[in-house]
Formats: C-alpha cells, structure tokens, sequence
C-alpha cells in the first residue's frame, strides 16, 4: 500500500457514510490497523534521504519514491546521478496505459546527454539469495517462494532471488537485450501485478506517496497508452534527492521493518482478515497483497 | 485485460518511439497477440446484449459492463430491474481508492427507492463447483485450484467455487452481515486483486470496456477514498441494458471462449512470454494475468 494509512485499502466494501467496520478485527484477530496502532516506534525504519526521490509535476502534485540500492545499486546510482545532473527536469509523463504502467522520462532522450551515468550497467534482474529473506508460509504462482527483504517484495527460486513487480514498485524501461536501460527512463506498476516482467527488467524502488497523482492521469491515446505528444504528456517540473532538500523542506516517511514482530502480526492480520464484516478469511495473502506499510512522518 | 486489443497490455516496457517487439514471440512459442490475431471465429463468443450495461458519464465517457447471471442470478436480476427502472440515472461515482475499488450508486439512496426489487437475495458469494470448470495448471496463494467457467475467473476449493476478485470485476456493496447487499451500489476493483474479499461480496460482473475512464478518476479526499460531496462525485447520466438499446446504437463485445483450443493457447503464451525482449520466460501465470480477452465487434 502507498497510500496513508488512514486510507489502508484493506477496508472493504460499505455503503456510503458507515463507520469503518471492516478495520475492526475480532476478539482473536486484530485487524491490519489495529495491528500497526499498537505497533512500537522500534517496528518502523526511516528511509534514508539518500533514497528518497522527490518528484514535482507541472500541477503542482508531487510524488515522492525511495530507491533499492541494496538490490540494483549499478542502476540506483544511475538514477542519483540523472537526478542531480538535472536530466529528469523537464521531463514527462510519457505513458499511461490502463492496468499495466505509468511511464516518465524525458520525450527528447535521444537529443539530451545522460552526463555521468554507466550508459550500460549490469542488468541486476536478479540477486543471490539473502540471508535475511522472510518467506510467507503461502504459495505463489510464480515462484517457489517470496517473501520480504528488508521490507522489499521479493521471489525466490532457491538459486536466485529478484524484487517483485509488484503495485507502485519501479523498474527501468529498456530496448531489447542486450540492453538493460540506464535508468533515463522508469516505469511503475498501476494494476494487478505484471509477474511476467520479473527478471526481465531491473527493479530499483517504489511508489511510497503520491501514487494517485500518477494513477489519476487520462490514459495514452497511442500504441501501448503512450501519449501523442507535448499537448498529453505531463510535465515534470523538477526532481530532488531529498537529501539535497533543505532540511525544513525535506519529506520523511518510514516502512514497517519487515524483521520485526509487529511485521509477521500484521501479515497474519492481512492473510485472516475477520471481525463483522468479512464472513470468511482467507488464511492466505498474495505477496502483493501484503506491501510494507508506509507512514509519512513530517 | 478489458482495453481494446490493439492495447493488450501484455506489451512490456520499450523506449518510446520503438516498435513493439515485445507483442512477438519467438520460433516455438507465439505472443498472446499472436495466438488472438490466428484465432478462429469460433472462438469467440457473443456477449448477450440482456447481460450488457452501457453506463453514459455526465463527461460524454461510457463504461460497458458484463453482468453473470450464471453466478449471481438473484443480484443480476435486481440489477437488471434497477437499470430498467432507472434507478442509476442520476446516480453518480461515490468513491475512488487508489490501489483497490472505484464505487458508484446513488448519494442518496436512503431517499430513493428501489422499485421491483429483492432487497434481501441470497449471498451468492459462492456456487456448486461447476462441471466446466478449467483449471489453470498453476499454483494460487488463496485456493487449491483456480481457472475459467465460461470464461469468468473462478477459484475452488474443491468443495465450493466462487468468482475472482480480479480487475475490472465487479462486486455488489454491502453493510455487515447478513446484509448481502441488493445491487443499489457497485463497485469495480482497480488495484492488485483484492483476494481476501473472495467469498465475502456478491461478484456479478465485469468491466469490458471503457475501464479507463472510471480509472482516471481523481482519487476521493475523504476517508475508504469517498468522494466529500456532489462538487466531487461524478454523475452517471444514463445506464441502460444494451438490450434495450435501438439495434444501431446498441454496442456488442466478444469474449474468447475459455472452453477453445485457442485459449489454452493464450494461456500458455501468457504464461511464457518469449522472443526478443523476454530474457526470462516466467512459466506460470496467475489467473488475474489471465483475463478472457474481450474486443468490440461494433
């Protein structure tokens, strides 16, 4: 969920002006936000500002998503890199096609220089297993595994382990192998989970606020819900590290720790959703069903 | 997938102005696109005009919808009788909540009656396991089997089936049980399939065509992603069974038949993505990456 959590989308259906009853639990099963309410300070872990990319649009929205270096640091630091040389500003929403990606870059790429980057990093598709990887007790279609790094989605094999393309998570459009794309384009997920898309292109961050500004847009008239050109695309007007954001300005947000307890209590709560509402839990969760939650905290 | 075909949505990420190479397979395993552009007409099945709604937005928009009386007869029968009462002119977008539902009904219902209806019908939230079920040859986290009946998703415990929570599905709102809600107010899913409300909702339909325009909807300001009031909400101006329609204005979609050879096919394509662009073919597909291809035939 990249949303506030006032507004968990684990709610379910109500008609108009009830109370919330389905953020209720059971006397034996809190619910997901009754879990997080009781949750200690030490549960959750700020993101560094080293990793959190602040993006302006012309509208004045702005979107703000926190990078993976651990995962895809060749690309990751592409990414810093095109941010602070400026490349990104002036850039666009180029691309929104229903149920699949939101896509931004700049619409002249090939007459704009990307100064400083790797132009051909590693492809980063995949990784060694970590040793820190939490495997949910559920099955997945996929993959033999999956589970959370570090509060990151990630599937497993048993030989390798890659990020999830999972709502809100970003990767790195590219041409065909093999090229793996230098980051001056990205893209994230905007409808039920492309899983074909893992290990075939490199997954550097996630959406973590302001995901409705990217999700609310018309979508693309052209092939592939590209827009047609200047008079569609959205224009981006800036894009900040927000570690080179003056600290009065500088947004912080924090992710639930996936190697806490209060991480495995709100999985369950997720997987077993109970209280007056839900007449039959569904013991089970989707990885993409259970993203680490994300809390603004200034 | 319930956009035009030429936007399948299947296609992976490209730099702008590439072809798209990723809508071709390889030597010995053809695109999804591919399977669709040889398929036979047989294939393809009529959507009854007495199961289609062509709701009218006050913006000129039109939403289309599949209702499933064969799953949800009592909650389709008063949808039908709410259509043809005109209960839903005037109506209007209650709610959008990024990453899960758009909902739509009357903001005053409690004002407004509804005429010729059952306001009690069964839950319907589950069915005698279908002889025709077709399960998918892959794993799912929330049910031991899952596949296609007639070319809806459905899921199986072995003991009972029940339809799927995918995208673009619609399911019928609902106070705390025993309310099984009667049809006044609906809602569509537009995130990463909510899996935990199988079984819980009424699931009576889908959206085939103009998805887009109820996603692009600014997300609502208040609480579950309500819209605040009537200077937010989006009126519906007209919703009208297809049946009803002269035969020139009336609209007309075909389904592929998940009982063909043909959707087999595209299953495994979907499954195993190949050619140029895929490095890694992923070898399974979820049944929420397998929606029954839909296009227009007027």
């Amino acid at each position: 969920m990249f949303t506030r959590l006032l507004l968990t989308g684990s709610a379910a259906l109500f008609l108009m002006g009830a109370a919330p009853i389905t953020q209720q639990g059971s006397a034996t099963q809190p619910s997901p936000q009754e879990v997080l309410d009781a949750a200690p300070a030490s549960a959750w872990m700020t993101i560094p500002a080293e990793d959190l990319v602040v993006m302006t649009l012309a509208d004045g929205s702005v979107v703000e998503y926190q990078l993976a270096p651990d995962f895809a640091p060749a690309h990751v630091a592409n990414i810093r890199q095109l941010v602070r040389s400026g490349y990104f500003d002036g850039a666009s929403i180029l691309r929104v096609q229903d149920a699949y990606v939101v896509q931004w870059g700049r619409a002249d790429e090939d007459k704009t220089e990307a100064k400083g980057i790797n132009p051909t990093p590693p492809a980063e598709y995949e990784f060694a297993p970590p040793a820190d990887f939490k495997a949910l007790p559920y099955r997945d279609a996929y993959a033999e595994a999956v589970g959370h790094v570090k509060s990151w989605p990630v599937a497993s094999d048993g030989k390798s382990d890659w990020l999830v393309h999972c709502y809100g998570m970003i990767g790195v459009a590219r041409d065909v192998a093999p090229d793996t794309g230098s980051g001056t384009q990205l893209y994230t997920v905007i409808g039920h989970a492309p899983r074909h898309l893992d290990r075939n292109l490199a997954v550097v961050g996630r959406v973590i606020n302001g995901m409705e500004f990217l999700t609310d847009r018309p979508r693309g008239t052209e092939e592939l819900g590209f827009y047609k050109d200047d008079t569609q695309r959205i224009k981006i007007v800036s894009v900040k590290m927000a570690a080179d954001l003056p600290a009065e300005a500088r947004p912080s947000f924090q992710v639930l720790d996936s190697d806490s307890p209060t991480f495995a209590a709100w999985v369950k709560a997720r997987a077993n959703r109970s209280g007056a509402f839900f007449v039959k839990p569904a013991g089970a969760v989707d990885l993409c069903n259970a993203l680490a939650p994300v809390r603004g905290i200034k």
